[in-house]
């Protein structure tokens, strides 16, 4: 008989975790930004595995009922725990954000908090700040309605100012104005933000504000007079499954005064009107969701493609190589040619992610000093690398999931999960195909201003632009240029971006119909392009050349399937000269060159495949997935954890009496047999 | 007040419906094949959806036991009415089809039925055949197993013949031999046909074949001594959920000799091994279930896009047209240029499928006569199909749910349901990356005997390679050429199959690691495009001028967006001259051109849009979906499944109790607040 498969699962494993060059141990503190940094972070995820209510072995079998209750259990056990442990609020939102899903308190700690610290009144913050931060309420942000998401200004709910009680009036004033998709609204939150048309006591309609609201009673939970709430049921694919989005009406509910969150615009006792300085300064909170998108897209790559890494790197099929033994399916270049690329950009997001929250920092404090000069170029970007991310993850996710064939499709297997639970980020914060309008905007604006006035003062975001300036808009100048060099790769996107700006300005009448998306796409792709160039100049600070080589490698695939993606707008500006060449596979058609190119990379990574992702320490119960165990011992997880399947707990299925036997008795009888003769 | 919502929504569903111009039932009737089967199709409809059996209210909340529960109950209670009804077994089939979701015995159709009679001796059928057919047994058909799908060969069963009893010995040596994946095993199925290698008492070891076994008693439904059966648990994204995917193991189980299904290859007494006449032979059920997935994909975007079409008919959201109500969503450009080509996809599938069952009847009966020289091309051909469809489905039920916005994230948009329940196609029947090798094989063995010896005498599946044999290799040979022209892209598509068989023949030795990917799908997108060519020739013979030109409208939207899918490689092959042009944009950058010419047809098309969805006949009750209701009336019909919701059965949750109030508790005791104070 063979070696057992799981005595072989387990030596793959381990010779693959051998062939790493690198110190994966340096490798990992610089993800997770140091080493203090992860021992505080691992020291949170074994609390969190050895806790009963963090278990997640029953939770494929629970209703979205038992999800909510679980998801609402572990909320209350991380604060527990906080007090216990004497944790810092960073290291709890750190225990929050370990919960594989997003839960209720999420949205307090995302939505609610952030809204009201950013624009609530140095008075409102003094009555209510505290009890926000330590949860003695529990807050939601009622913005989307039924009728209307995206396009905030046609938000219907009206807020009335009743200048002799000094009150407004919340209104839900048709079935579409709705409150709708809020998350903690269903069952969970007290109290919440609520968007509103502001009503002057002339009639007037100042446009959506916002509202401090009070939703449930603090005695016993029940939902207050004149407001109709409830859950708004599952979502797709089982997404989302703890979390309670839910819908409200208001019939005419009056709040105080006060409850307008007025740091910015503010309502007199009166009745009149007072501006906020900065028309866009509310889009604040927004940009700092979105920034923090770019990490959370490069970390949920991660997950998915440290499962898919593991289990092709065990599993065997196909041909059979020298050893006897059925390749693995990791071996195959159509198959790392598609994992690898994924790989490269959950490194590329973490990283990239880290910068802009920095920038975000930046932005924040000046701000709060009255200058908003960077304020529509960030938002810009924001905006752009949102879409980005969002769709890139979502696929990679998919990809990830596909790559293990058959398998992949068990729930077991846990990508499908992540899939389920990440896919709406295309839709939400900013539907991706009407994001992708405002980037077009911001960079139709800039290439105007720099077309009619010659003005070259470019902003980080729009430096791509200059390149229209030079006499001949080639990748080279004449020099000779390979695909080893992550500049030709820039200079290309940089150079894509530019014409479709351009041909989009040329043909701003009459645009086709998925121009907008395309050029969205290479603005933002130039614009990471560059960051990507720096991050490979700083990683010989911070590491010794072998993990500089790979990290480096990692950073031109990165870039090398950007380019590939974008080859039709490249082929039909004509961007992509004979010259360029692969010192691997010479001269050749310039779009096979660059595939070699990839196929090369993508070859000389594949030995530190499971060190690249080993860096990113994600533990089995971070994980949780059969497949991507990190002893490679699969097929012996994926029988263990399919013995737990409810329907296993009896040998005989309850259907049997009800509908299989009346079945098979009327087919026998039909077809003239008896039991004793089959 | 404005209108409200519901009224508006129902006008704007009206208005659009008025503007069909075409006579939606005749292109309904020729979508069910004629006026007849489409009365049968919906009387069948109309008794399913009035029978409590097959409702589906509160399918979104049910358990996955529950789900199993409820499939069985479907299938029992769709023979019951068999019988009632006197229907014929095609009708029957019908009914089992329109459970709009796989249930467990549709194995038993699909997969056991067929693959016993198509390999079953005449003795054998003589024996089983009627009970099989009466379902008076339950089957299922055991091939993949946890360490193996796709490379057959490499499976690890074994079926070793013990002439001394004249019985076969079914054993699993190995964990990784257990049978996984296999539909109705779980829970359900009395037999199965075993794949699993036969070896002679010789030792030597034939190969996979395939073995009738007994699973379950048919007095009580207990597994049978010596074999061990579960349910393999849920599946990613909740997809699948009523089928009991299982797993079996075998130890040393005897069968007899006549359980060996030997209409090919054959064991005799004394175990001495008969040759199959043919070795492809069994390759036939394959095929069948493979080319009836044309259809199936066909049908699966048809449901998939007419929600997406209704809700965006009727959602407005944005800028304000001159009727001073926002845009309808599916008026952007961005918005119809993707869900238009999707339905241009539905027709062109479930037409090309149709064919397809043609020729596989075709097949069917030459093989019965001994002749095999369709059986490789058929096999190459529905594999790229296969891959192409399945592909095209996924991506098209995904571009439907995304065109939506946030709704479509909500289950009861319906459309999340039917990706959950459709993406394994990508993985099973054949994993999508391995076919394409398949593909690519036969293409390269055509193509070299072309090269080799000038033999011309190619068949459907390999006539663009004739292209290759012309003096000039372009589009047009000098002819002025325009996009409204199908033959532009057809011979483009063409161009693009024997230009990418003939780089991937040149590199034989060097591959890029993606080229498999993308030959498989220029070869099958080549003889689709031919095939849709013949589809626009022959609609004149159906139709009156007015549904002729919309459906040719809707075929060449099709071409023109697999031509714009094909750019990368059109591009990089020259194959674009500057002279084809747009009747309507005249001459520019041809992708341009064709990115116009595209957005014109979709302009065109855009008021069928509604007719063309409603020609699908698709019931309220086949959809179940809120916002692809037949009136418009979206909001209210989104807003009373919510309603439905668990959660919302009681005001105040289960979890107020346990773990919400304690969290609340403590926040205020941290806070020093007190409730009063609140």
């Amino acid at each position: 008989m063979s070696c057992p498969t799981s005595l072989r699962n387990a030596q793959d494993m381990s010779s693959a975790r051998a062939r790493t060059t690198m110190d994966v141990a340096a490798v990992r503190s610089f993800l997770y930004t140091n080493q203090h940094e992860w021992e505080i972070h691992q020291n949170l995820v074994q609390i969190m595995e050895a806790d009963p209510v963090f278990d997640k072995s029953r939770r494929p079998f629970m209703s979205r009922s038992e999800r909510y209750v679980r998801a609402v259990a572990m909320a209350s056990r991380a604060y527990e725990l906080k007090e216990i442990h004497h944790w810092s609020d960073a290291e709890a939102a750190r225990v929050i954000k370990l919960i594989d899903e997003p839960i209720p308190m999420t949205l307090h700690a995302v939505a609610f908090e952030p809204v009201i610290n950013l624009q609530g009144s140095p008075e409102f913050l003094r009555t209510w700040g505290k009890v926000i931060a330590q949860r003695g309420i529990l807050g939601c942000y009622l913005q989307t309605e039924l009728g209307h998401g995206t396009n905030v200004a046609a938000l219907e709910t009206i807020a009335t100012y009743i200048p002799e009680n000094k009150e407004f009036e919340i209104h839900s004033p048709t079935l579409s104005s709705t409150k709708w998709w809020i998350g903690a609204l269903g069952k969970t939150a007290t109290h919440g933000v609520v968007q509103a048309k502001l009503i002057l006591p002339s009639g007037e309609d100042m446009g959506p504000h916002l509202f401090f609201i009070q939703l449930r009673s603090l005695e016993d939970h029940r939902v207050l007079p004149g407001i109709a709430i409830g859950d708004i049921g599952p979502k797709a694919m089982h997404g989302l499954a703890g979390t309670d989005n839910g819908f409200a009406r208001f019939n005419r509910v009056r709040i105080p005064r006060e409850n307008m969150l007025s740091k910015f615009a503010q309502v007199t006792e009166d009745g009149k009107y007072v501006k906020p300085p900065h028309a866009k300064l509310s889009y604040g909170g927004m940009m700092y969701i979105r920034s923090s998108m770019v990490t959370g897209a490069g970390w949920t790559i991660a997950r998915g493609i440290t499962v898919a890494i593991r289990y092709t790197t065990v599993r065997r099929q196909g041909g059979k190589g020298s050893d006897g033994l059925e390749h693995q399916v990791i071996s195959y270049p159509s198959v790392h040619v598609r994992l690898l690329p994924a790989l490269s950009r959950a490194y590329v997001y973490i990283l990239l992610g880290r910068n802009l929250t920095d920038a975000f920092s930046e932005l924040s404090s000046r701000l709060a000093s009255g200058d908003t000069s960077l304020l529509a170029e960030m938002h810009a970007t924001t905006s752009g690398l949102k879409v980005l991310v969002t769709t890139t993850a979502i696929q990679d996710l998919e990809t990830a999931r596909r790559s293990m064939g058959g398998h992949g499709f068990s729930e077991f297997a846990g990508v499908g999960r992540m899939y389920a639970d990440y896919v709406p980020s295309a839709t939400f914060e900013g539907d991706n195909f009407v994001l992708d309008q405002q980037v077009v905007r911001a960079a139709l604006k800039a290439y105007q201003k720099l077309a009619k006035s010659g003005d070259t003062t470019l902003t980080p975001s729009t430096h791509y632009l200059r390149l229209l300036l030079e006499p001949q808009l080639d990748i080279g100048g004449g020099l000779p240029l390979t695909w080893e060099d992550a500049q030709t790769s820039i200079r290309l996107l940089e150079l894509r971006a530019a014409l479709t700006v351009k041909s989009r300005a040329i043909h701003q009448d009459a645009p086709d119909a998925s121009m907008d998306q395309r050029a969205s796409k290479a603005v933002t792709e130039a614009f990471v392009a560059v960051q990507v160039g720096k991050i490979i100049q700083s990683l010989p600070k911070t590491f010794g050349p072998r993990e500089t080589e790979v990290l480096t490698k990692l950073c031109l695939l990165y870039l090398l399937t950007a380019v590939e993606g974008g080859l039709v707008d490249i082929l039909s500006f004509r961007l992509l000269p004979q010259s360029v060449v692969s010192t691997t596979s010479g001269c050749d058609d310039p779009t096979r060159t660059l595939r070699m190119a990839i196929k090369q990379l993508c070859q000389e990574i594949l030995p530190e495949a499971i060190g690249l992702t080993d860096a990113f320490g994600l533990s089995e119960w971070e994980l949780d997935s059969a497949l991507g165990v990190a002893d490679g011992r699969v097929y012996e997880a994926l029988y263990a954890r399919v013995q737990t399947e409810p329907l296993n707990a009896t040998e005989i299925t309850e259907a049997y009496t009800t509908h299989i036997k009346p079945m098979l008795t009327r087919g026998q009888k039909l077809a003239g047999s008896t039991k004793s003769k089959l």
